[in-house]
């Protein structure tokens, strides 16, 4: 169930098809789940609540093919692997893994099994490839110091991947929190017109922070009205990942830009970029691809950037909806210590948000 | 008239006793305000619509004694002086300065004139002085060509300064739009605990940025509600400058932290950061006063960032809520061209707000 | 006199016709040069010791047909006027302008001059223009409170740019100092050949920094050896600028890359980015330009990043000659209290380059 | 056999006692060093040519005791991990871990077993932790694919970390070349006086960057004289790592400054950045302690920047001499497919030294 479903609408454009960051052409997604046990904490044990997400910008070979990028930290209290290279170079060469906290050296080791077996050409011929790892803490439910997610858990998420891929509590949304409710992945898109061309902005979310109180949904403070509602605790461990695609052709000077936009829609929901909270937005655009052994001189396209407000203001939209819709995918989940997090409750959800005006009687 | 008047609330911290950032210890506030012509843009003659403001940090000598700042550029299309500095030294060492785009230059000279009477060791026998200016485009109502501001009126707005000063379309705000309403000077404030502390963060903004379809009011979709009120036109020449002040013991480092949540209150009154907006934050801390002539180690108070959430977000609140007061203060002005620039109508959102359960009916 | 006419070579690429930064097609260099008074210092009267350089990246009009740039700041010890603009956006669209730190305002407001009056489009029917100002600290030979620059003196210099310009004590070079001697403008140039196509890197550096027992000239201790010659005193307050102009054709993002590498030839002639000196570099390309008023979509022009070391490494030699061509090209000049600025002597670097084998007897 | 041990003087300050980074109170460092097989490169099997280095800033729980840092990227074309939160929180909670560029992901999940078992805190009561882990390509000589470190590798580094340790093709350096010589492992340090106080600055490096013609050492372009002798082939994958300590009690801020001018010292040597060079500083004072619970007020000692000068100049020479050591404390090392890296040969050293008079003779 997403946004619209309810009759929740964030923002003022359409979105595509799916309504989620594979509406941009090439874009897919998988995910490895990862459950087992139940009850107390025995760290190193379980109970288990964690997974792999994958991304991958198109459909060939990444590393050969590279994606223009950019990346924007809006709170650094967060440990992403590849944004000092992807800042240098503008491009992304891998796909993009998701996973928890301190399994990102497995899943920079999962994700290199994977990149080497496809380029047999790296550490022999040519030189190495940048990992591109982000990470949130579900240590709430999950027994994170047991790195129970393993090397071939990533390649799966790769090979898996698909445009239709699920949302909420999977992948490595499965142990993740978002306004001490159940958490986790979601995804949105927007459509946008620039000067008689369409475009799509697709964004995926790891959502994994912000206070009960703070939640806020097409501006409505729904977190105030569910302030009592059950499951409260844990939080200020959290963070968030933003991924934006689009097709429009920008450079990775504009879409570092872009990147920046996604911290409107956070905002929006109520982020506060706490101390704690890790939030972090990666953006890539699919109109160019910059290939590995190119040695002359390259054309790459580009939208001026006068014509890019739209575009900033979809990427806000698509994100905003996004976390939203990573609250309404989610189902109920325990975990550790019998630590229990509730889906949003929808029928409180609807009935607040007829209270403020924001869905029709 | 300020949010609260009409009983709208933004957030949930307590405000100081003036919702101003003066409530901080030490923070005055000047403006010079320029009025002048009417009716047809003559460039370089008129009609004048604009002003300078000035924010002292503290009572005595800024050179002497600096203050610790951090600033975070959401979006660069601006020309901000002094930002280099200002990130590698971490201090404020002159009154900051707000005026129109094509003013800078004068501002400067105007700031220098002003300092360099208050030291006179400056370029003879100590080094040089890092001149604070920031700036939006008020070319909408002004004759922006004409660059009216003389140096004297930097003097002015400095000299003026005080607890109390008016908000709204005066200083650098004379000739400023906000959501193709009238924008301009906006200041609000929070009270915030911290360990059994308690600190304020001010905030003061000038507003020149929106469509109107954008504007947002305590989550309520104001914008769109009034998007068929007159004075529409003109938008996407502006920019935001959001100054935010506390007296809570923070390093530079913090204050560019600080300076990022900032962001968040601009995001939430439907901040999109477009293309043409340049939106520039400044952050400083009057906690820590930092020698000129110090060649001694130093002792710097800090609070731990883990306890810094609180004012994060009271920070977020301050921006959001003076943004709101920079258009509830300001009165309807007529400009270049006979552009009109409306106050925002008061019966209007009162009676929005209520149609959004946003105020008690 | 230039380094390569002593027969001190500094790295292995061969310059340029002029081995000057207008070897790039287009670019030109203009001066105005303000000497009056002499003898002890009257603040605000003189002795006069400043001017004015402008760099202009082509022929035409530059806000119209802007150029890829990017910058690095070494050390924010300095008061550049434009950068933030320059890295959003990642364009120049005025002349650069370079002159003493107190004049920054003044020469905003002569380049506006300039630039509103070619474009009278800007503050009525289009946005606002981002002036780039640089500047140094010469108040060890110049009465740098008294600004005698004047706004018509930067009109001056930018109409008077052209192919051949003079380099040493002239334009904001006339009271720079660099290693204790007489620095101020300097230039040089690289071909450099990447994939069979040849292309020319210049180098202008404004000189002001540097203790005299640091100057290295390819790679000899020429500072130490002249510890003891006259003229010392004053280190500290300084400074260095760096322009870089290529028209290999260049992203913005690699031109940000491009303008570390002027660092490496700074670093090499004993420049330590001591924390009094602001030490900024703009680079810039010629081979895209990017027009006012365009709004689909553009092609830009680029290399591969991985072909690019041979013009990160040309761009650290022009920038090194440079930085050694500003003082070698610069005559001993007198100013404020008597101080004086002795040329570095020719015949002693002769010989001391001798004793070190870099100069064949 | 480190650069004074054969006459050579990098710079002008006094080394200390180990002339190395362990010269630092409380600073220690430990290798784990991989050789293995020879001959012909069978991917996944060998030849090993690889190792593990840990710096670790004090003696205690680094966790629970954090110490200042700053970092600076010259050239990222890098694969970092950390850098992110020591840049957002000023601080280093983990030892410091050197390895190849493909093992970074076991090296984050060896140093993560190292700390999980010294804090049992960690993702049960606490939040996560930051690991800093850095790299080099030494796939000239190594079997990088193989990923011959194992996560007990990291654990045994840190462990044996003690004050007096080995430097060249030791640790994360037995497969590293420089100037395509051996390189890898080098350190030293300086002893700097500021305001009557005495300070250390200590440096290690992982030097893997050059091509042969640029080195350069003490000024004298040993790497043009030495452009013929054997060995070359395979440059330009290369990257440095360098680390810098010090007891000079300094802010995060003021670290990122410091970190910045190891960048002078890279210069001096013959580093250009090339672009596959990652080029990648961290520096830390062991100063302040910041403790990770803790909730009140603290107070940060930290000198003024106006006396830093000295510190930078001392950061540079360190730099600069350590990158020379891991030259000339590195022995010649065959590799992957017979590649040879000799060691810089000395008696050819000792005799282009003396021609260039800077040795006497």
């Amino acid at each position: 169930m997403k946004a619209p479903d309810l009759g929740i609408r964030i923002g003022v454009f359409e979105h595509g098809k799916r309504n989620s960051i594979s509406d941009v052409k090439g874009v897919k997604v998988g995910h490895v789940t990862l459950i087992k046990g139940r009850g107390k904490l025995i760290p190193g044990k379980g109970p288990v609540r964690t997974g792999v997400t994958a991304i991958l910008p198109h459909d060939g070979n990444i590393y050969k093919e590279k994606v223009l990028a950019g990346a924007f930290v809006m709170n650094g209290y967060s440990k992403p692997v590849g944004l000092v290279q992807l800042w240098e170079l503008g491009t992304i060469e891998t796909p993009i893994i998701l996973t928890n906290t301190l399994s990102i050296g497995t899943a920079i080791d999962g994700l290199l099994d994977y990149v080497l077996r496809e380029n047999e050409d790296i550490g022999v011929t040519t030189g190495s490839v940048n990992p591109l790892v982000l990470e949130c803490n579900d240590s709430y439910l999950n027994d994170i110091r047991g790195r129970h997610v393993k090397r071939e858990h990533v390649v799966e998420a790769i090979e898996s991947a698909s445009k239709d891929f699920e949302e909420g509590a999977v992948g490595a949304g499965t142990g993740m929190s978002a306004f001490e409710f159940k958490g986790g992945i979601g995804s949105s898109s927007r459509i946008v017109e620039v000067e008689g061309k369409k475009y799509t902005v697709g964004a995926l979310v790891l959502s994994n922070f912000g206070k009960r109180e703070d939640l806020t949904i097409a501006g409505v403070p729904v977190g105030l009205e569910l302030k009592d509602w059950p499951g409260r605790g844990g939080s200020g461990k959290g963070s968030i990942i933003m991924i934006v695609a689009t097709d429009a052709p920008l450079t990775a000077r504009q879409l570092n830009r872009l990147a920046k936009r996604a911290v409107v829609g956070l905002a929006r929901t109520g982020g506060y970029a706490y101390n704690g909270s890790g939030d972090v937005v990666v953006a890539f655009s699919t109109a160019n691809k910059i290939k590995h052994y190119e040695k002359q001189e390259i054309s790459i396209r580009a939208l001026p950037d006068s014509v890019l407000s739209p575009i900033f203001k979809a990427t806000a939209e698509a994100v905003e909806e996004a976390i939203i819709n990573s609250l309404l995918q989610a189902k109920t989940m325990d975990g550790r210590d019998n630590h229990i997090r509730y889906a949003l409750p929808k029928e409180e959800l609807v009935r607040i948000m007829k209270k403020y005006g924001r869905i029709e009687e």
